[in-house]
């Protein structure tokens, strides 16, 4: 079986102007993984229509799973909606269901900043079960999510569930010895398990380990045989904790 | 004068999947910012040489800068060097000064994946008043930084100090009224200063606000006008608070 790939689009000035720190493809990034989804890339573009456009076509032709964070409230600089139906080269209409919802909520409070979150791209399907409030709205495999953080994770938490890969199984080992001299054997391990997804990530100033080394696969027994082969060839006493 | 543009690319598997959370693309977003400097695209892509590729040439055509974090240690995973000197055409070769440094700093202990934080792509620059330890490697117009947070953090801090732009000139406006009450102000407020950065931020259960206004300009006089204005026709009442 294939593994499905992901994208995420992040839209907003905000956070290029470092008004804001994004933590939504963070949050996507391990809910994805927890599915056993890979998420190949993640991009910020600012509130601009043709970067908007340019980045949905590259992603959603390189990618099974697009997902956009932000951009689609009732304010001018909320264009995420027109950029992606612009990529699409699809109109932006009123969907009548979400409409009446806005209407049903807002009574006579509705204005066109309000109906302006009914727009979509035209032919663009409703996902209410993931909803809480308001639906979610995708198009092709684009999946629009709100930036708010709070209702990003909230859509998130229940969009995975659509996405039932085989999970990753992770161990990792921490290491005292540097990376300068643990490279040999990681190299050694590599050479012996070429599918194995092997990261090294050292840590300043922590009063336990210097090097974090993780390895992971969807084939749980061949990440096992790895893990037992890089502790067998690391030096003595150079590995501080491991976890499986 | 023209402002100046800037692009970061982040390098990571560990990033993609969830382990780790990025923080140097916002710390890179608020230096640049306070020098006038406009970051207008993070992207974050694997530990791999096509996307590292395709990414640096795409970035560094579009943009004045471009800034790598991430990548450039002595493991199998550090591969942006290889990476970008690929996309610039450019062979790797170790450089002599850092060679010397590293033999130096190691004596007998040094070794071929130590070494192998002497490789720069040819013809590249080293940056030694901004370096603490290690000299800062800039080959064209993409600066190479570490990406262990609180190394790319000092290189960042006395980097931007090269960037002496116009900082932007940016005014806050709290209000207690939502997006959908506020949005047909904003939008006049765009019509009579369309050379504003406006941003409007919603925030879920705070107990003071419920939108952030974000009024900037890198002309002062220009955005204090916007700022009166958009104080002025804002509802009575509607305003918590304001930061100048």
């Amino acid at each position: 079986m294939g593994e499905l790939t992901a994208s995420a689009i992040v839209i907003g000035n905000e956070i290029l102007s470092g008004k804001v720190a994004d933590s939504n493809s963070h949050f996507l990034a391990t809910e994805l993984r927890s599915v056993g989804v890979a998420l190949q890339r993640v991009v910020v573009v600012p509130d601009d229509l043709a970067m908007i456009g340019q980045e949905v076509n590259a992603c959603r032709a390189a990618y099974d799973l697009v997902f956009t964070s932000g951009g689609v409230g009732p304010t001018h600089d909320d264009i995420t909606i027109e950029g992606i139906a612009g990529a699409l080269g699809r109109a932006v209409v009123r969907h009548p269901d979400i409409e009446e919802k806005l209407r049903g909520f807002y009574g006579d409070k509705i204005n066109d900043a309000r109906l302006k979150m009914a727009e979509v791209p035209d032919g663009a399907e409703l996902i209410t079960d993931v909803s809480l409030n308001f639906p979610t709205i995708k198009v092709e495999n684009i999946y629009i999510l709100p930036g708010i953080p709070e209702i990003f994770q909230q859509k998130v938490a229940r969009l995975k569930t659509r996405f039932t890969g085989i999970p990753y199984q992770l161990k990792v080992i921490y290491t005292s010895a540097g990376e300068g001299t643990i490279a040999e054997f990681l190299n050694d391990t590599m050479r012996e398990f070429p599918d194995l997804m092997l990261g090294s990530y050292p840590k300043i100033g922590h009063p336990e380990y210097t090097v974090k080394v993780t390895l992971e696969s969807k084939d749980g027994p061949y990440v096992a045989r790895a893990f037992a082969y890089l502790l067998g060839v690391l030096p003595d006493g150079s590995v501080v904790k491991t976890e499986e």
